[in-house]
């Protein structure tokens, strides 16, 4: 067992059933050391987790940002795709783009999407901190609250 | 004449005439064997094809699935521009982002840029697949329905 | 002084107070001679300097553009701390992702992200050309009106 895969037993997070993407894009695409991962939203066994919009009088930003953490777990299901199932090959998160699905002036998109930035930073610590953006939009695939997506880099060799 | 480019002909895929950026950017940008595409929108001849919202009572995401088909032919051209006009130095699509002028909650835009997708799965194979994300968002440039950005990876040398 | 450092003077541009980020993660994180900055808002010495929504009836396009230039400034405070204060490394200015957030259906996101664009080109001449995304969304981080991130390379060695 790999040294992130011991962390993630201890850290208890549990990657999720296998899935159908929405389109006919990849969940990942390759360069070298760099990886491209798809956009990921609140998705689980298929089923939408949490449905948007995210402000005032609809969804509280607390679940959104639980949300965000099972965008999260749906990236690092594709990452260890793209490293053959090792993810102690992982060298760096460099990049995460969080969308929320919100009400208009909706302004904590960074509250939610700290939810995805917890998960990146607490398995691969110092080689999880990354860049973000996070942003509201007006709308996600199935309605979904959140979506996610990342750019990563592996390690050499 | 190149394979890429008899591909095109046999696709019956056109190339768009030249037009005026709405703002001070670069159509592309290249650093060794990465290119990134600026943003295009569905535009031909300098007119908005299709402007937005795209949902419920607006626009049909049919229609708006085929303005993302020109979105990705304006990205061909410019795409072809970063390659001096030779697209057989496409190693590989690495990643769209799509972007949707919908209504709020709007949930098809993975429908909806797939019409982009196609476009260049059908033109490059499996060099053409790509990691995507696609959002709804509230507006666009010149109120184009759909935006679509690009980054791509040439062969060596 | 540097050369970049000297032509920011030459410009009257002044780099921002340090502020705290509104989320977990990083300014910016490298790999190797790529450079990848963090969203950022106009925000100055913590205090948002313009919020949305930008548009009809609300606010208007050039005072938002005006915002876009502080978001500039903010990167440009990231990317200096990515080069260990020394601009005059930075290679080119491959991408900036553009976000205004704003009514629904604003056409003009490409003229207020000039803004930004202005700045890198003004500062870094032909290296700050860049490719760019520009697009309305319906919320940002702390009800800002604009927010702009970068993907940046710098000079071997």
């Amino acid at each position: 067992m790999g040294r992130i895969d011991a962390r993630m037993a201890e850290l208890g997070l549990e990657l999720p059933p296998p899935w159908t993407p929405r389109g006919r894009f990849a969940p990942f695409r390759r360069d070298g050391r760099l990886v491209f991962l798809s956009g990921q939203i609140c998705e689980w066994g298929g089923e939408v987790t949490l449905r948007g919009p995210v402000g005032e009088g609809r969804v509280a930003p607390e679940e959104a940002r639980r949300a965000a953490r099972i965008c999260a777990l749906n990236l690092l299901y594709c990452l260890r795709l793209a490293c053959d199932g090792d993810l102690d090959r992982v060298g760096a998160v460099l990049r995460l783009g969080g969308f929320v699905n919100c009400v208009p002036g909706f302004p904590l998109s960074p509250f939610v999407v700290d939810g995805a930035t917890d998960v990146f930073i607490d398995l691969f610590g110092e080689a999880g901190v990354h860049a973000r953006t996070a942003v509201g939009v007006a709308g996600l695939p199935g309605d979904a609250a959140v979506e996610v997506d990342a750019i990563v880099s592996l390690k050499e060799g």
